[in-house]
Protein backbone atom coordinates (compact mmCIF):
# COMPACT_ATOMS: atom_id res chain seq x y z
CA UNK A 1 0.00 0.00 0.00
CA UNK A 2 1.26 3.43 -0.39
CA UNK A 3 0.07 7.11 -1.46
CA UNK A 4 -0.15 9.12 -4.67
CA UNK A 5 3.44 10.47 -5.99
CA UNK A 6 3.53 13.71 -7.65
CA UNK A 7 6.17 14.92 -9.92
CA UNK A 8 6.60 18.77 -11.48
CA UNK A 9 7.49 19.96 -14.95
CA UNK A 10 7.98 23.00 -16.36
CA UNK A 11 6.27 24.00 -20.20
CA UNK A 12 9.75 24.38 -22.33
CA UNK A 13 9.28 26.70 -25.51
CA UNK A 14 9.98 23.19 -27.64
CA UNK A 15 6.19 21.41 -26.20
CA UNK A 16 4.70 24.71 -27.45
CA UNK A 17 2.66 25.57 -30.57
CA UNK A 18 2.17 28.68 -32.03
CA UNK A 19 -0.51 29.50 -29.70
CA UNK A 20 2.17 29.44 -27.35
CA UNK A 21 0.27 26.74 -25.19
CA UNK A 22 1.66 23.66 -24.67
CA UNK A 23 0.74 21.00 -27.59
CA UNK A 24 -2.00 18.10 -26.83
CA UNK A 25 0.68 15.59 -27.56
CA UNK A 26 3.42 17.42 -25.26
CA UNK A 27 0.92 16.47 -22.47
CA UNK A 28 0.76 13.25 -23.09
CA UNK A 29 4.45 13.21 -23.33
CA UNK A 30 4.58 14.47 -19.61
CA UNK A 31 2.21 11.39 -18.63
CA UNK A 32 4.23 8.80 -20.30
CA UNK A 33 7.46 9.81 -19.11
CA UNK A 34 6.22 10.13 -15.46
CA UNK A 35 4.48 6.70 -15.90
CA UNK A 36 7.83 5.15 -16.38
CA UNK A 37 9.72 7.17 -13.86
CA UNK A 38 7.64 6.42 -10.87
CA UNK A 39 7.71 2.43 -12.00
CA UNK A 40 11.21 2.17 -12.25
CA UNK A 41 11.32 4.34 -8.97
CA UNK A 42 9.22 1.69 -7.08
CA UNK A 43 10.90 -1.12 -8.63
CA UNK A 44 8.77 -2.09 -11.23
CA UNK A 45 10.02 -0.34 -14.29
CA UNK A 46 11.74 -0.81 -17.35
CA UNK A 47 15.15 -0.51 -15.66
CA UNK A 48 14.28 -3.95 -13.37
CA UNK A 49 12.07 -5.29 -16.65
CA UNK A 50 14.47 -4.74 -19.07
CA UNK A 51 17.39 -7.27 -17.25
CA UNK A 52 14.46 -9.28 -17.12
CA UNK A 53 13.56 -9.36 -21.02
CA UNK A 54 10.35 -7.54 -20.14
CA UNK A 55 8.82 -4.10 -20.80
CA UNK A 56 5.74 -2.60 -20.22
CA UNK A 57 3.24 -1.37 -23.35
CA UNK A 58 0.81 1.08 -22.66
CA UNK A 59 -2.80 -0.19 -24.12
CA UNK A 60 -5.33 2.45 -23.46
CA UNK A 61 -5.86 5.97 -22.01
CA UNK A 62 -9.29 7.96 -21.22
CA UNK A 63 -8.02 11.45 -20.73
CA UNK A 64 -9.52 14.66 -19.62
CA UNK A 65 -7.66 17.97 -20.66
CA UNK A 66 -9.49 20.71 -19.07
CA UNK A 67 -7.08 23.77 -20.67
CA UNK A 68 -3.33 23.49 -21.92
CA UNK A 69 -0.57 25.41 -19.78
CA UNK A 70 1.44 28.11 -21.01
CA UNK A 71 5.09 28.17 -21.94
CA UNK A 72 7.12 28.32 -18.57
CA UNK A 73 4.09 27.34 -16.81
CA UNK A 74 5.03 24.87 -13.61
CA UNK A 75 2.41 21.86 -13.42
CA UNK A 76 2.25 18.96 -10.47
CA UNK A 77 1.37 15.80 -11.84
CA UNK A 78 -0.04 13.22 -9.25
CA UNK A 79 0.05 9.35 -10.24
CA UNK A 80 -1.29 6.12 -8.54
CA UNK A 81 -1.81 2.40 -9.84
CA UNK A 82 -4.67 1.85 -7.88
CA UNK A 83 -5.77 -1.95 -9.70
CA UNK A 84 -4.40 -5.05 -11.80
CA UNK A 85 -5.82 -7.91 -13.54
CA UNK A 86 -4.37 -10.64 -14.68
CA UNK A 87 -3.52 -8.40 -18.11
CA UNK A 88 -3.36 -5.02 -17.25
CA UNK A 89 -2.65 -2.83 -14.89
CA UNK A 90 -4.39 0.85 -14.08
CA UNK A 91 -2.10 3.77 -13.77
CA UNK A 92 -4.05 7.16 -12.86
CA UNK A 93 -2.86 10.89 -13.46
CA UNK A 94 -4.05 14.17 -12.42
CA UNK A 95 -2.39 17.33 -13.01
CA UNK A 96 -2.94 21.24 -11.63
CA UNK A 97 -1.52 24.31 -11.97
CA UNK A 98 -0.03 26.73 -9.10
CA UNK A 99 -3.75 28.11 -8.07
CA UNK A 100 -4.13 24.37 -7.57
CA UNK A 101 -7.02 24.58 -10.48
CA UNK A 102 -7.13 20.84 -12.30
CA UNK A 103 -5.54 20.72 -15.43
CA UNK A 104 -6.18 16.90 -16.71
CA UNK A 105 -7.24 13.85 -15.65
CA UNK A 106 -6.40 10.53 -17.09
CA UNK A 107 -6.40 6.74 -16.19
CA UNK A 108 -4.03 4.37 -18.89
CA UNK A 109 -4.02 0.35 -18.53
CA UNK A 110 -0.84 -1.15 -19.46
CA UNK A 111 0.38 -4.50 -20.50
CA UNK A 112 3.46 -6.30 -19.34
CA UNK A 113 5.25 -8.07 -22.27
CA UNK A 114 7.92 -10.46 -22.91
CA UNK A 115 10.50 -9.14 -25.41
CA UNK A 116 10.96 -12.07 -26.69
CA UNK A 117 7.86 -13.25 -27.93
CA UNK A 118 6.26 -9.53 -27.71
CA UNK A 119 3.48 -11.52 -25.89
CA UNK A 120 1.72 -10.29 -22.61
CA UNK A 121 2.47 -12.08 -19.09
CA UNK A 122 0.62 -12.13 -16.62
CA UNK A 123 0.65 -9.28 -13.85
CA UNK A 124 -1.24 -11.59 -11.08
CA UNK A 125 2.69 -12.85 -10.78
CA UNK A 126 4.27 -9.63 -10.32
CA UNK A 127 4.80 -9.18 -6.70
CA UNK A 128 6.10 -5.60 -6.66
CA UNK A 129 2.35 -4.75 -7.27
CA UNK A 130 1.11 -5.72 -3.70
CA UNK A 131 2.92 -3.08 -1.86
CA UNK A 132 2.44 -0.13 -4.28
CA UNK A 133 -1.43 -0.24 -5.18
CA UNK A 134 -3.00 3.21 -3.74
CA UNK A 135 -6.53 2.51 -3.17
CA UNK A 136 -7.52 5.79 -4.60
CA UNK A 137 -11.01 5.73 -6.97
CA UNK A 138 -9.80 6.78 -10.72
CA UNK A 139 -10.20 10.27 -11.40
CA UNK A 140 -12.32 9.98 -14.54
CA UNK A 141 -13.95 6.73 -16.18
CA UNK A 142 -11.82 3.90 -17.26
CA UNK A 143 -10.86 4.39 -21.77
CA UNK A 144 -13.52 2.07 -23.62
CA UNK A 145 -12.87 0.31 -27.13
CA UNK A 146 -12.95 2.85 -30.48
CA UNK A 147 -14.77 1.35 -33.14
CA UNK A 148 -13.59 2.00 -36.92
CA UNK A 149 -13.84 4.94 -38.64
CA UNK A 150 -14.71 5.92 -42.28
CA UNK A 151 -11.12 7.79 -42.87
CA UNK A 152 -12.11 11.52 -44.23
CA UNK A 153 -8.29 12.31 -44.70
CA UNK A 154 -5.18 10.49 -44.60
CA UNK A 155 -1.08 11.17 -43.92
CA UNK A 156 1.24 8.39 -45.03
CA UNK A 157 4.19 8.22 -42.82
CA UNK A 158 6.81 5.44 -43.47
CA UNK A 159 8.89 4.84 -39.73
CA UNK A 160 12.05 5.90 -39.50
CA UNK A 161 14.57 5.89 -36.61
CA UNK A 162 12.97 9.29 -34.73
CA UNK A 163 9.89 7.24 -34.18
CA UNK A 164 11.08 4.49 -32.39
CA UNK A 165 11.42 4.07 -28.72
CA UNK A 166 13.66 2.19 -26.04
CA UNK A 167 11.34 -0.85 -27.04
CA UNK A 168 12.39 -1.24 -30.49
CA UNK A 169 8.81 -0.56 -31.81
CA UNK A 170 7.32 2.90 -32.49
CA UNK A 171 6.63 5.27 -29.79
CA UNK A 172 3.39 5.58 -28.61
CA UNK A 173 3.82 9.38 -28.96
CA UNK A 174 4.23 9.06 -32.54
CA UNK A 175 1.04 7.53 -33.50
CA UNK A 176 -0.50 10.21 -31.45
CA UNK A 177 1.52 13.09 -33.08
CA UNK A 178 0.34 11.49 -36.53
CA UNK A 179 -3.16 11.34 -35.73
CA UNK A 180 -3.30 15.38 -34.78
CA UNK A 181 -1.47 15.80 -37.89
CA UNK A 182 -4.42 14.77 -40.06
CA UNK A 183 -6.48 17.60 -38.50
CA UNK A 184 -7.27 20.42 -40.13
CA UNK A 185 -4.99 23.03 -38.32
CA UNK A 186 -7.55 25.80 -37.01
CA UNK A 187 -8.56 22.74 -34.44
CA UNK A 188 -5.18 23.50 -32.78
CA UNK A 189 -6.41 26.62 -31.82
CA UNK A 190 -9.35 25.75 -29.82
CA UNK A 191 -8.81 26.22 -25.84
CA UNK A 192 -12.16 24.45 -24.82
CA UNK A 193 -11.74 21.39 -22.93
CA UNK A 194 -11.33 18.00 -24.85
CA UNK A 195 -11.71 14.43 -23.79
CA UNK A 196 -9.22 11.76 -25.47
CA UNK A 197 -9.59 8.33 -25.96
CA UNK A 198 -6.66 6.37 -27.49
CA UNK A 199 -6.55 2.60 -28.17
CA UNK A 200 -3.48 0.95 -28.60
CA UNK A 201 -3.97 -2.40 -30.38
CA UNK A 202 -0.67 -3.68 -32.63
CA UNK A 203 3.03 -2.83 -32.08
CA UNK A 204 4.78 -1.37 -35.48
CA UNK A 205 8.02 -1.93 -36.25
CA UNK A 206 10.95 0.45 -37.57
CA UNK A 207 10.87 0.51 -41.61
CA UNK A 208 7.21 -0.25 -41.74
CA UNK A 209 4.53 2.28 -43.51
CA UNK A 210 1.57 4.06 -41.52
CA UNK A 211 -1.22 5.51 -42.93
CA UNK A 212 -3.49 7.30 -40.15
CA UNK A 213 -6.58 7.98 -41.03
CA UNK A 214 -9.57 10.72 -39.51
CA UNK A 215 -13.34 11.57 -39.84
CA UNK A 216 -14.84 14.11 -38.15
CA UNK A 217 -18.72 12.99 -36.71
CA UNK A 218 -20.38 16.02 -35.00
CA UNK A 219 -18.02 17.34 -32.16
CA UNK A 220 -15.69 14.13 -32.32
CA UNK A 221 -12.50 13.66 -33.88
CA UNK A 222 -11.55 9.96 -35.10
CA UNK A 223 -8.27 8.67 -35.89
CA UNK A 224 -7.17 5.28 -36.95
CA UNK A 225 -3.49 4.37 -37.83
CA UNK A 226 -3.20 0.99 -40.31
CA UNK A 227 0.06 -0.67 -41.10
CA UNK A 228 1.05 -1.60 -44.51
CA UNK A 229 -0.91 -4.84 -44.12
CA UNK A 230 -3.60 -3.35 -43.25
CA UNK A 231 -3.76 -4.25 -39.63
CA UNK A 232 -5.00 -1.71 -37.16
CA UNK A 233 -2.47 0.04 -35.21
CA UNK A 234 -3.93 2.76 -33.47
CA UNK A 235 -7.24 4.53 -32.62
CA UNK A 236 -8.09 7.24 -31.23
CA UNK A 237 -11.06 10.02 -30.41
CA UNK A 238 -10.23 13.27 -29.53
CA UNK A 239 -14.05 14.89 -28.43
CA UNK A 240 -13.83 18.98 -28.41
CA UNK A 241 -15.93 20.26 -25.54
CA UNK A 242 -18.68 23.33 -26.42
CA UNK A 243 -17.37 25.94 -23.61
CA UNK A 244 -14.39 26.36 -20.96
CA UNK A 245 -14.55 28.32 -18.04
CA UNK A 246 -10.67 28.67 -18.71
CA UNK A 247 -8.93 31.52 -20.40
CA UNK A 248 -5.46 31.62 -21.43
CA UNK B 1 28.22 41.88 -17.10
CA UNK B 2 27.18 38.67 -15.72
CA UNK B 3 28.34 34.99 -15.40
CA UNK B 4 27.26 31.81 -16.59
CA UNK B 5 23.99 30.51 -15.76
CA UNK B 6 23.18 26.66 -15.25
CA UNK B 7 20.71 24.73 -15.83
CA UNK B 8 19.80 20.73 -14.69
CA UNK B 9 18.00 18.02 -16.83
CA UNK B 10 17.22 14.49 -16.10
CA UNK B 11 17.14 12.04 -19.15
CA UNK B 12 13.34 10.64 -19.54
CA UNK B 13 12.38 7.97 -21.13
CA UNK B 14 10.71 9.88 -24.70
CA UNK B 15 14.15 11.16 -24.72
CA UNK B 16 15.83 7.69 -24.94
CA UNK B 17 16.17 5.13 -28.33
CA UNK B 18 16.76 1.70 -27.89
CA UNK B 19 20.83 1.87 -27.22
CA UNK B 20 19.18 3.42 -23.37
CA UNK B 21 20.76 6.47 -23.89
CA UNK B 22 19.35 10.26 -24.59
CA UNK B 23 19.19 10.67 -28.60
CA UNK B 24 21.14 13.07 -29.86
CA UNK B 25 18.26 15.65 -31.22
CA UNK B 26 17.42 15.11 -27.34
CA UNK B 27 20.49 16.50 -26.55
CA UNK B 28 20.27 19.57 -29.26
CA UNK B 29 16.22 19.89 -27.81
CA UNK B 30 17.98 20.74 -24.27
CA UNK B 31 20.04 23.19 -25.52
CA UNK B 32 17.67 24.77 -27.91
CA UNK B 33 14.86 24.85 -24.42
CA UNK B 34 17.89 26.59 -22.19
CA UNK B 35 18.45 29.26 -24.86
CA UNK B 36 15.37 30.38 -24.89
CA UNK B 37 14.79 30.35 -20.99
CA UNK B 38 17.99 31.26 -20.24
CA UNK B 39 17.21 34.99 -22.65
CA UNK B 40 13.81 34.86 -21.32
CA UNK B 41 15.20 34.98 -17.64
CA UNK B 42 17.35 38.24 -18.54
CA UNK B 43 14.75 40.07 -20.61
CA UNK B 44 15.25 39.38 -23.91
CA UNK B 45 13.90 36.42 -25.00
CA UNK B 46 10.60 35.48 -27.07
CA UNK B 47 8.22 36.48 -24.01
CA UNK B 48 9.48 40.29 -24.40
CA UNK B 49 9.96 39.82 -28.01
CA UNK B 50 7.14 38.40 -28.98
CA UNK B 51 5.15 41.33 -27.76
CA UNK B 52 7.23 43.50 -29.60
CA UNK B 53 6.61 41.32 -32.93
CA UNK B 54 10.20 40.14 -33.09
CA UNK B 55 11.71 36.76 -32.15
CA UNK B 56 14.74 34.60 -32.02
CA UNK B 57 16.13 32.40 -34.88
CA UNK B 58 18.85 30.48 -34.98
CA UNK B 59 21.39 30.56 -37.61
CA UNK B 60 24.46 28.03 -36.79
CA UNK B 61 25.20 25.55 -34.59
CA UNK B 62 28.53 23.75 -34.04
CA UNK B 63 28.43 20.96 -30.66
CA UNK B 64 30.82 18.34 -29.96
CA UNK B 65 29.02 15.68 -28.25
CA UNK B 66 31.30 13.98 -25.70
CA UNK B 67 28.98 10.95 -24.54
CA UNK B 68 24.86 10.66 -24.27
CA UNK B 69 23.73 10.04 -21.15
CA UNK B 70 21.36 7.36 -19.82
CA UNK B 71 18.18 7.44 -18.90
CA UNK B 72 17.58 9.09 -15.86
CA UNK B 73 20.96 10.56 -15.44
CA UNK B 74 21.13 14.27 -14.63
CA UNK B 75 23.15 16.55 -16.48
CA UNK B 76 24.11 20.55 -15.55
CA UNK B 77 24.06 22.70 -18.53
CA UNK B 78 26.26 26.22 -18.30
CA UNK B 79 25.10 28.49 -20.87
CA UNK B 80 26.25 32.25 -21.46
CA UNK B 81 26.40 34.92 -24.09
CA UNK B 82 29.89 36.31 -25.13
CA UNK B 83 29.50 38.15 -28.13
CA UNK B 84 27.38 40.34 -30.91
CA UNK B 85 27.52 41.87 -33.78
CA UNK B 86 25.11 43.27 -36.19
CA UNK B 87 23.33 39.97 -37.18
CA UNK B 88 24.52 37.48 -34.68
CA UNK B 89 24.86 36.97 -31.29
CA UNK B 90 26.62 33.57 -29.89
CA UNK B 91 25.23 31.87 -27.04
CA UNK B 92 27.98 29.25 -25.41
CA UNK B 93 26.64 25.86 -23.63
CA UNK B 94 28.68 23.27 -21.40
CA UNK B 95 27.61 20.15 -19.44
CA UNK B 96 29.21 17.97 -17.37
CA UNK B 97 27.39 14.49 -15.57
CA UNK B 98 27.40 14.16 -11.86
CA UNK B 99 31.11 12.81 -11.80
CA UNK B 100 31.96 16.69 -12.96
CA UNK B 101 32.49 15.14 -16.51
CA UNK B 102 32.03 16.54 -20.19
CA UNK B 103 29.11 15.52 -22.06
CA UNK B 104 29.07 18.47 -24.32
CA UNK B 105 30.47 21.71 -25.60
CA UNK B 106 28.54 23.94 -27.84
CA UNK B 107 28.69 27.37 -29.40
CA UNK B 108 25.19 28.87 -31.06
CA UNK B 109 24.99 31.80 -33.47
CA UNK B 110 21.46 33.63 -33.62
CA UNK B 111 19.57 36.59 -34.77
CA UNK B 112 16.75 38.61 -34.44
CA UNK B 113 14.02 39.02 -36.99
CA UNK B 114 10.94 41.01 -37.91
CA UNK B 115 7.90 38.81 -37.48
CA UNK B 116 6.00 40.83 -40.20
CA UNK B 117 9.04 41.11 -42.14
CA UNK B 118 11.04 38.32 -41.56
CA UNK B 119 14.17 39.96 -42.14
CA UNK B 120 16.85 40.23 -39.25
CA UNK B 121 17.04 43.65 -36.63
CA UNK B 122 20.68 44.95 -36.15
CA UNK B 123 21.43 43.72 -32.85
CA UNK B 124 23.71 46.32 -31.90
CA UNK B 125 20.58 48.46 -30.78
CA UNK B 126 19.66 45.78 -28.40
CA UNK B 127 20.28 47.26 -25.15
CA UNK B 128 19.67 44.28 -22.87
CA UNK B 129 22.45 42.76 -23.92
CA UNK B 130 24.78 45.23 -22.43
CA UNK B 131 24.43 44.01 -19.20
CA UNK B 132 24.41 40.27 -20.04
CA UNK B 133 27.62 39.42 -21.91
CA UNK B 134 29.48 37.22 -19.80
CA UNK B 135 33.26 37.64 -21.18
CA UNK B 136 34.47 33.90 -21.43
CA UNK B 137 35.62 32.74 -24.54
CA UNK B 138 33.33 29.72 -26.30
CA UNK B 139 34.31 26.35 -25.36
CA UNK B 140 35.09 25.19 -29.24
CA UNK B 141 35.38 26.76 -32.39
CA UNK B 142 32.91 28.74 -34.15
CA UNK B 143 30.42 27.01 -36.72
CA UNK B 144 31.75 26.65 -39.95
CA UNK B 145 29.83 27.25 -43.43
CA UNK B 146 28.91 23.76 -44.78
CA UNK B 147 28.88 23.35 -48.59
CA UNK B 148 26.31 21.73 -51.07
CA UNK B 149 26.58 17.94 -50.90
CA UNK B 150 25.81 14.99 -52.90
CA UNK B 151 22.43 13.34 -52.03
CA UNK B 152 22.86 9.34 -51.63
CA UNK B 153 19.64 8.85 -50.01
CA UNK B 154 16.72 10.87 -49.33
CA UNK B 155 13.53 11.29 -47.35
CA UNK B 156 10.48 13.51 -48.33
CA UNK B 157 8.14 14.98 -45.61
CA UNK B 158 5.38 17.04 -45.86
CA UNK B 159 5.38 19.61 -43.05
CA UNK B 160 2.38 18.90 -40.72
CA UNK B 161 1.19 20.67 -37.42
CA UNK B 162 3.80 18.98 -35.18
CA UNK B 163 6.83 20.21 -37.40
CA UNK B 164 6.02 23.85 -36.54
CA UNK B 165 7.36 25.81 -33.18
CA UNK B 166 6.01 28.82 -31.60
CA UNK B 167 7.42 31.02 -34.68
CA UNK B 168 4.67 28.76 -37.21
CA UNK B 169 7.75 27.44 -39.10
CA UNK B 170 9.49 24.28 -38.86
CA UNK B 171 10.78 23.58 -35.32
CA UNK B 172 14.72 23.47 -35.68
CA UNK B 173 14.41 20.18 -34.30
CA UNK B 174 12.64 18.89 -36.81
CA UNK B 175 15.50 19.23 -39.33
CA UNK B 176 17.63 17.69 -37.86
CA UNK B 177 15.37 14.66 -36.58
CA UNK B 178 14.73 14.62 -39.89
CA UNK B 179 18.72 14.53 -41.34
CA UNK B 180 19.23 12.01 -38.67
CA UNK B 181 16.78 9.41 -40.14
CA UNK B 182 18.00 9.48 -43.51
CA UNK B 183 21.56 7.36 -41.83
CA UNK B 184 21.90 3.62 -42.00
CA UNK B 185 20.59 2.55 -38.13
CA UNK B 186 23.22 1.00 -37.21
CA UNK B 187 25.32 4.73 -37.12
CA UNK B 188 23.02 5.46 -34.25
CA UNK B 189 23.99 2.69 -32.16
CA UNK B 190 27.56 4.51 -32.21
CA UNK B 191 29.19 5.29 -28.42
CA UNK B 192 32.28 7.47 -30.01
CA UNK B 193 32.41 11.12 -29.31
CA UNK B 194 30.61 12.97 -32.23
CA UNK B 195 31.21 16.80 -33.84
CA UNK B 196 28.48 17.91 -35.32
CA UNK B 197 27.70 21.13 -37.33
CA UNK B 198 24.86 22.92 -38.45
CA UNK B 199 23.39 25.68 -40.80
CA UNK B 200 20.07 27.05 -40.64
CA UNK B 201 19.58 28.87 -44.09
CA UNK B 202 15.39 29.42 -44.69
CA UNK B 203 12.49 29.01 -43.01
CA UNK B 204 9.87 26.14 -44.28
CA UNK B 205 6.35 27.12 -43.57
CA UNK B 206 3.41 24.72 -42.63
CA UNK B 207 2.01 22.57 -45.94
CA UNK B 208 5.47 22.72 -48.04
CA UNK B 209 7.70 19.19 -48.75
CA UNK B 210 10.54 18.92 -47.34
CA UNK B 211 13.31 16.24 -49.16
CA UNK B 212 16.38 15.68 -46.81
CA UNK B 213 19.56 14.48 -48.53
CA UNK B 214 22.50 12.17 -46.91
CA UNK B 215 26.10 11.56 -48.00
CA UNK B 216 28.87 9.78 -46.58
CA UNK B 217 32.40 11.29 -46.75
CA UNK B 218 34.89 9.50 -45.13
CA UNK B 219 33.93 9.47 -41.37
CA UNK B 220 31.82 12.17 -41.94
CA UNK B 221 27.70 12.08 -42.68
CA UNK B 222 26.97 15.34 -44.38
CA UNK B 223 23.14 16.42 -44.80
CA UNK B 224 21.25 18.88 -46.87
CA UNK B 225 17.29 20.04 -46.71
CA UNK B 226 15.49 21.31 -49.67
CA UNK B 227 12.19 22.48 -50.16
CA UNK B 228 9.67 21.86 -52.74
CA UNK B 229 11.26 25.22 -54.86
CA UNK B 230 14.69 23.21 -54.74
CA UNK B 231 16.06 26.18 -52.02
CA UNK B 232 18.34 24.90 -49.46
CA UNK B 233 16.89 24.91 -45.69
CA UNK B 234 19.80 23.35 -43.94
CA UNK B 235 22.52 22.03 -44.00
CA UNK B 236 24.22 19.67 -41.43
CA UNK B 237 27.33 17.57 -40.64
CA UNK B 238 28.33 15.00 -37.74
CA UNK B 239 31.96 13.13 -37.81
CA UNK B 240 31.69 10.50 -36.09
CA UNK B 241 35.07 10.24 -34.00
CA UNK B 242 37.30 7.33 -33.92
CA UNK B 243 37.56 6.24 -30.71
CA UNK B 244 35.79 6.94 -27.13
CA UNK B 245 37.34 7.20 -23.21
CA UNK B 246 33.80 6.84 -22.43
CA UNK B 247 31.84 3.57 -21.49
CA UNK B 248 28.38 3.36 -21.40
Amino acid sequence: MTSKTTYRHTVQISEIDFSLRATIVSMIGYILDIAGADADKKGFGIKKLGSENRSWVISRMALDLYRLPNRYETVEIATWVNDYGRLLTTRNFTAADENGSSILAAVTQWAMIDLSTRRPLDLRYVDEYNRHLCIEQTPINNPIKIAAINSQETIVHKITYSDIDFNRHVNSLRYFMLMIDTLPIEFLSNTNPVHIEVNFLHEAQYGDTLTAGYEQRGTKSLFEIKNSSGTVICRASIEWKAETTWKN
